[in-house]
């Protein structure tokens, strides 16, 4: 810890609120522990310099300095708007997709920041559930990605509803572009009971009007790119539009935003979110982007499969799982694939190495101020019984023997519906998309093959009833 | 104290969560200032026996018992759900609608509890701000009221963001209505700074959350009537019907939630609201009303009336005034109106005598269960400028000269605008409205004129801009 210096164009920073589900994290981490983990760099890049902070109560800062070797140009479009984000934050960047996008980002030439509280990670710790694949600490990983490009992803580690935290960060990394994947996102995680219910519209509410507030005041020009998701629409009996719809009515006219008919607390703090920054590009004139996505599927992108230590997580689990992932590990471990209830349920679904293209997509080509753009981001619409098909046949080519069975459906919704989504915005930007087809199938489930000593049975069959949502809260047998 | 016995059918607590909006009810009370409050009725009323429970770490928690002395049979009409709620809880009851609406159930016969943090008379300390009327304690409010009608209204003092402390509330009372006030109501508030901003989110989605689990679990049948506003719709440029419309569109055909467009932080909390209690309808058959109210003016009910120690407050300053209230003090004490921008915002206007009485036909008429109703309650539509247009001729009347000024408008919203909605399902039910005539504005300005040395010119101007709402926290200079 000789090499402590002033100078700092990277920084690192713990800190927590004061919050149950976050208590691990104001025990477990020191600023020197974070330091070594900073400073395991390799030759030939920069040596990183650590400068150790004194720690404000319940938070750890530690900057880091280094020269960023990218030599990238950031991407360049066709877009009338001279605004050209290069320094995306990346909020989020530790989970499924946010890890995926950081490095594709960085990959393509963007500063990158990644801004995550790593709670995502604990959850797996409290619900007994892992990933698929082995996943590297976030320190590893981005030393990895280091080691490989010559390229570095800053990070700072802490909660953005701790709005001191999100300050520092967007002071110090000072973004024109926030991608915002850091919300609780399992619909079942937040209908376990009501803390879960109550943490999930807590956190990414309010997590969400902190980034608001952020732009507001340090970062005016800054575009949001917001996950939102296609689940905010519901399953209407009309074509879902993006995000609005002109509706003639009693002989009068207007475009409204699309009316909301979500089906989880989580899918309801999205349709929340969506609202706020509605508001807020009309009364502060931000420049938004809510990225209403489909269900992804897929593990591999170019950049996390340079390396093991790159891997994205795979969650096949009733709570994190999505239904093709899930299947795919079924398939390959000779359990049934579960249909919940009818199967008839239809959805936006699309290829994680398509997430990251339309996320590139969004910052390149930025909202206007003021604008408020909603893009439905999915390529394919299937229903879970066409998913179970596709698995089915994919699964005969390797060999397996796949069977289905339909369980009691653990959710509330329709079974058998009308489904009809437009997704022509991100198309008409230069979107290229990733289509299902077999050989992404057999790739696919080769993977879930690859790593099926890793699952846990258990873990497969659903576990969160929306009927049964108690006020007990639920901890989970070991 | 001698008379602690261990029977219940009324209890009265205190409790707070970790809030600093909240800390100063951690210190001011303790069970026997409480017990005197509550021990002071009078005869011929029933003694009040008083039981001192061991209070839980930050709260403090006193029941007492007496026999009810209602004699009046509760509202009965033609409504074919043989359900007939009779036990009224009222959230927010100490509140401007809440008190007048908590008074006039008790007065039509039904069993009523008044839950609430009082954190409305906090915000005024805070803000420098005070009812035009002087308004009593809550314990007084209530003692007097016996005294009058021998009418008992139970209280529990605490906030609904405690769930443990609002399941008290529903296994001690066991209500069968729940009339839920008991959210932070000032646009102007919420776009102080960030903190009221969150808060304000933050304190309206989790505590209805918890309402919404509470009745789920300990009052299946329970009806909530949920205060909504008719902001929540916005200024479309097509007629606003009652929380649904009917959208023909390529062809095919759905009723679906009529899309929001909110253009505040208070605003957009009961949006949320709206949403998440749609939501447990459909998951949980709640049975919910959702009443949008429109402004509400007036100060007198039948029942606030009777006493001086029942009067209701009276709010004309510019954080928690409403439009014509505001007026009416601004003639009575030769300040020019006050008109925002252009004045042609038009917006649905109430009497808070209609305000009682539409609650009272919602709760007598319930929601089946897992019905999601939405009544757009109001009774007339002016724009600010034929408001200032009334009160100027009514002014005149009373040889008062009012004068109208136009100050910059510190809200973002259309000053020019279509503006048409429906309000028929109230009339519907049996609604008898009181129209804004000449001899109400005479009244109301009577009323301002007899308190005109109250006022306090200072807090009449807009002190909010919602452009600049910043990050630091805003303190009110004295």
């Amino acid at each position: 810890m000789a090499q402590l210096l002033s100078s700092s164009s990277c920084s690192l920073t713990i800190s927590s609120r004061n919050n149950s589900y976050l208590k691990p994290f104001n025990q477990c981490s020191t600023p020197f522990s974070i330091a070594l983990a900073c400073n395991n760099s390799k030759p030939p890049f920069k040596k990183l310099f650590l400068r150790e902070h004194k720690p404000r109560k319940g938070s750890v800062v530690v900057h880091a300095a280094s020269v960023s070797t990218s030599q990238e140009t950031p991407v360049q479009t066709s877009s009338g708007d001279p605004f050209k984000p290069q320094r995306a934050m990346v909020i989020g960047g530790d989970g499924y997709c946010g890890w995926a996008t950081a490095l594709h980002l960085s990959n393509k030439g963007y500063e990158v920041a990644i801004v995550d509280s790593l709670v995502r990670r604990l959850f797996d710790h409290q619900l007994g559930l892992d990933s698929l694949t082995p996943i590297s600490s976030i320190q590893n990983r981005l030393q990895c990605w280091k080691s490989l490009t010559g390229k570095t992803i800053e990070l700072y580690i802490g909660d953005i509803c701790d709005f001191e935290f999100l300050s520092e960060t967007f002071k110090s990394f000072e973004p024109n572009a926030v991608v915002h994947f850091g919300e609780q996102r399992s619909a079942p995680y937040s209908m376990i009971d009501r803390s879960r219910a109550v943490y999930t519209q807590q956190n990414n509410v309010i997590g969400t009007l902190n980034v608001l507030f952020a732009i507001k005041e340090f970062g005016e020009q800054c575009h949001l790119v917001k996950l939102g998701t296609m689940g905010e629409y519901g399953t209407p009996n009309i074509d879902i539009e993006e995000g609005y719809i002109t509706i003639t009515h009693n002989g009068r006219t207007d475009t409204l935003p699309y009316p909301k008919q979500a089906s989880s607390f989580y899918h309801l703090s999205k349709v929340h979110d969506s609202h706020n920054i509605a508001f807020t590009c009309k009364a502060w004139d931000i420049r938004a982007t809510d990225l209403n996505q489909g269900v992804v599927y897929g593990v591999r992108t170019d950049e996390t499969a340079m390396h093991e230590e790159l891997y994205n997580r795979f969650d096949y689990d009733g709570i994190f799982g999505t239904a093709l992932n899930r299947f795919c590990v079924q398939a390959a471990v000779g359990h049934p694939l579960t249909v919940y209830g009818k199967g008839g349920q239809t959805r936006g679904f699309l290829d994680i190495r398509d997430t990251v293209q339309c996320v590139e997509l969004a910052i390149a080509n930025p909202a206007k101020p003021g604008e408020f753009r909603v893009f439905n981001q999915f390529t394919e619409q299937f229903s879970v019984n066409q998913l179970a098909n596709l698995v089915t046949k994919a699964g005969e080519k390797l060999g397996l023997d796949v069977k289905t069975i339909n369980v009691p459906n653990p959710r509330v919704e329709a079974e058998e519906h009308y489904y009809n989504c437009k997704n022509t915005k991100l198309v008409d930007l230069g979107l290229r998309p990733h289509f299902l087809s077999d050989s992404l199938l057999d790739s696919l489930l080769n993977f879930a093959i690859q790593y099926k000593d890793r699952v846990d049975t258990k873990q497969i069959m659903p576990s969160v009833s929306w009927k049964k949502t108690g006020v007990k809260t639920k901890t989970v047998s070991a």
